[in-house]
């Protein structure tokens, strides 16, 4: 059942009894999957709806479906975790974008930190924001996730780091290198209660500089480390995505 | 002091005050890090052992180095895990071998099963056990290991699992779909004691056949799931590798 093929409707209207597809969607499922008339497949709407459907319609015009009934989607994680993500280079950052998506991450915030390759303006240019959603739609059908996490609008560390700090909110997590005293291994965080949420915080291919550490800190963020091996930058994100859901009882 | 240039000498003699390095490794200093006489860099040997040394002699016919001091690597998990893989894709594989050496995987076990994309006299043409030694050693160069987990010549899947199961061997754990009523979460392997020794057993692209499940169970494997996403082959590994060490106190 988990190997249907499975569409993304963000319009999908959960009293309608027939939907139709976005036009690039329609593509793909008649051009690419080769599927017509009849054809039993799954649409989500990106935000946690997801129905069975039966293709009635597929031609120039796109296609049309008949909505059959409701359908579990991958579960989403009782204690949401934003992935706060300091850019990194070209396919790298694609690629932790599709891992995050994969590994159930909530939301996934861009930041421009002080040893980011980038800067906003070049993000804004190549449009790297609306690249990243449709990797991360990519990822949501492949996966079976429902819930499409939105990708914020890239900002630089300080702009985030300045926002008032809210008593209550998430848990700020920011992994920090091995050979840092300030850090402390990740399986600390399991000797605390889960917290409702939480801000995963992870820095680019130069990691963090001193004082944005020092920063992180003083906002009261816990600076957590995995292991004494020195991973990939891109590798980062699957890794402290997975321990954190585990030990928060989510996977 | 981690970030200081590695390189790989298997034949490090550690009573010898000085050392060559072997010529790929040489030209790697000299041409591609445009390193000289004086520099202080790092040398292991693959199998545990990694000493200071600095240069003495870069020139046509090799670099050689004086010993300074022994030093210490990324420390190597308490309870090894050997990964068995399913041949993968292309590249695929070489990502899956590059990441399960800085995850800390001791050893690579390539296995072809029912449902591998390709062959074993596929694998011996195209030279890839090699290619994949290669890709062992400059991952351990960059994760700070000392150690470079051997890969094992590729097997058929029946053929290692022909091989008679001793009592007292490592735990093995098998990987397999969400879907799969026969699968356990992961997190069930925390509430029996850590073994000693474990393989763990990914499938390829395609899934274990149902066969392959049943003849893991038959031999005693723990039969375990990652959560309700469906994971891409190639990420398994990465996400399997960092739940059993932290689960056993390795990370």
């Amino acid at each position: 059942m988990r190997s249907v093929h499975r569409f993304y409707a963000p319009d999908l209207d959960p009293r309608a009894a027939t939907l139709a597809l976005p036009p690039e969607e329609s593509r793909h499922l008649t051009r690419v999957l080769r599927l017509g008339v009849g054809a039993r497949v799954a649409v989500f709407d990106g935000r946690g709806r997801e129905v069975a459907a039966r293709v009635t319609g597929a031609g120039s015009r796109g296609v049309t479906l008949e909505v059959l009934e409701a359908r579990a989607a991958a579960p989403e994680p009782g204690r949401p975790i934003t992935l706060a993500q300091a850019v990194l280079k070209g396919e790298k950052m694609d690629e932790v974008v599709r891992d995050a998506v994969m590994m159930g991450a909530t939301a996934i915030l861009p930041l421009v930190s002080a040893r980011a390759e980038t800067s906003l303006s070049a993000l804004r240019r190549a449009g790297r924001v609306r690249r990243w959603e449709r990797i991360a739609v990519a990822s949501a059908k492949q996966c079976g996730r429902a819930v499409v996490p939105p990708i914020a609008a890239a900002r630089p560390l300080a702009a985030w780091a300045g926002d008032r700090w809210e008593p209550g909110g998430p848990l700020e997590v920011a992994l920090v290198e091995p050979s840092l005293p300030a850090g402390e291994p990740i399986a600390g965080l399991a000797a605390s209660p889960a917290p409702a949420a939480a801000v995963v915080l992870v820095g680019p291919e130069g990691g963090w500089t001193p004082e944005e550490v020092e920063a992180f800190a003083q906002r009261g963020a816990r600076l957590v480390s995995l292991g004494g091996r020195t991973l990939r930058a891109d590798a980062v994100p699957i890794v402290a995505l997975s321990l954190l859901q585990f030990m928060w009882g989510d996977l």
